[in-house]
């Protein structure tokens, strides 16, 4: 017996769920099948650079929330926690291309590493101007060899900032070179207090005693740092973001984006709590909130636990943030 | 050992993250002590009704996180699924009245209704002109004696349509009348895979075996009309959906506004296919899908669940709802 999950077929999940999210759109959004993937309906048709992303399922809102004016022309999804074929990726870059070239922001896992540079090279045979932008703002996974930091919740930035610039008509390598700025300024760090139940299976990806938390996890569910007690907010969260501060080198006077993103089953109620705590030793250490998330952008199927990311912030960056953005997951006229 | 959760003392909860919200919203909204309630700040200062609503916390993003032009003008948190005071309802009529009188939207409980009824007669006393709508739509809950018809996830609705009248300017006896309009024509269900857990406890609020669902669960875990086998989400979503078109009288060419809504810890994934499905039967029926929300909007603290409601819907209904609206939870531009 499986745990219970509102699904008919565990395998047609990823498409059921298109299918809904694009009937909620009212004309907004469009599928395609064979391959799969998901545009942005706007009937904007400048030629602009247009942006694709996209990787495993399960991280809704990510990716396919994000598609709309101002952020991504289309999403490209693949199964629960696996990557996107080649194929697809190339379905979407020659569907979006408008002539001013395609950016692609990839999550720093090496399937879609892979198969996003595969499709890189198909699309530039082809004639169309590409480049990509790497996301890899985990800090738990940092290390000297191995495949590098993983991208998680900073790709929520990225999106928003490199979907305004190519909005505002930048030329793609500009679009490019702020898109790795920012992920270059980004660090992110996840407490799990419980392991995630994948659609169709019966237990949970990881078990926790009553007491402890994973401290370092990663938005599969991969093991983080170690192992910890269970503490107060304010204890696991100063764990979350001190490191960040650190890495990054923010200091008095400096700004940050800040994203506190639920994992998939805290409540906001907890969210709220999570964000007061990075808001106050920010404040401590003089810090500025530039701006900021709450709430479930990147979510790990039900994991119960929360991340925090830091972006580090400039006017620049702060502009392209305020600009109009009209998607499922995030709206906002301009500030 | 409780259960994990992101807390400091459990009893600080509702305070740390009104306070977390109030520092994400950089200035948009304002908190209140002694008594507690949460006000908009938005420079908007037109002689027009102000809308109240409030209740138990754990339900978040309601009430909230729909404070802010275009809804409602101030939200009134009590403890956890516990109803604010009088003397908070009281507070914040007073403190948003701009002369042309204030509307009360009450979820039917019993405390809820015995409290703002107390605060109405107060600030009548004090010349207020106060009217208010009463949300009754789970359909679970009917019954010829007794309370009445629980009130859950239309209060969003009911508060969407009332902001957008009050923003208008009508007068307060029609944008009293076209709450309860909106009221009337509104039905809910919800069903629960699993209870939730209550901050500092250590059990969930109530046990479903690996194969059992509570088939019409209210809001705050109350039992709903019985427990049935767990199915796929198409016989469990037809269950919820069915009761709502017969209740509402729903025929061929009616259209209905659809809420699919999140009880806490369900997946956006799979409120999309539960969603899909929501919309697929109206299809059948020949009933129109008017506007559709899909996400967690009036949440039981972490519950694993579901409601479906659907709203009779009618062009000035319609025209409300596409109202901008700028709230933590919902935002939009004029549609």
């Amino acid at each position: 017996m499986s745990v219970k999950k509102f699904l008919n077929d565990p395998d047609d999940l990823v498409v059921e769920a298109l299918e809904g999210l694009v009937t909620a759109s009212a004309g907004r959004l469009r599928l395609h099948r064979d391959p799969l993937w998901l545009e942005s309906a706007a009937a904007d048709a400048d030629r602009r650079v247009t942006l694709v992303s996209g990787g495993g399922s399960g991280h809704e809102p990510l990716h396919s929330g994000f598609v709309g004016p101002g952020m991504l022309d289309a999403a490209v999804p693949g199964a629960v926690f696996a990557s996107p074929t080649a194929l697809q990726v190339v379905a979407a870059v020659r569907g979006v291309d408008r002539g001013a070239g395609v950016l692609l922001i990839v999550k720093n896992y090496t399937g879609d590493v892979l198969n996003f540079q595969i499709a890189a090279e198909i699309a530039a045979e082809e004639g169309i101007e590409v480049e990509t932008v790497l996301v890899d703002d985990d800090l738990a996974s940092e290390s000297d060899d191995g495949p590098g930091r993983r991208g998680t919740a900073a790709t929520v930035v990225v999106e928003k900032v490199c979907g305004a610039a190519a909005a505002r008509g930048l030329p793609l390598a500009e679009v490019a070179e702020l898109g790795r700025r920012v992920a270059a300024g980004a660090r992110s760090m996840a407490v799990a207090l419980e392991g995630a139940v994948h659609p169709g299976e019966d237990v949970r990806s990881f078990d926790l005693a009553a007491d402890e938390v994973e401290h370092g996890v990663g938005i599969h569910g991969e093991r983080g740092i170690d192992r910890r007690p269970m503490a107060g907010a304010h204890e696991l969260v100063g764990a979350l973001t001190e490191p960040l501060v650190a890495a990054l080198g923010l200091a008095e006077g400096d700004r940050a984006v800040v994203v506190v993103n639920g994992l998939g089953s805290t409540h906001l109620l907890e969210l709220y709590v999570v964000f007061r705590e990075v808001a106050a030793l920010l404040e401590a250490r003089g810090i500025g909130l530039a701006r900021s998330l709450v709430g479930p952008y990147v979510t790990a199927l039900d994991m119960a636990g929360a991340s925090v990311t830091l972006v580090r912030a400039d006017d620049e960056l702060l502009g392209l943030w305020d600009d109009a953005v009209t998607t499922t997951a995030l709206t906002w006229e301009t500030r």
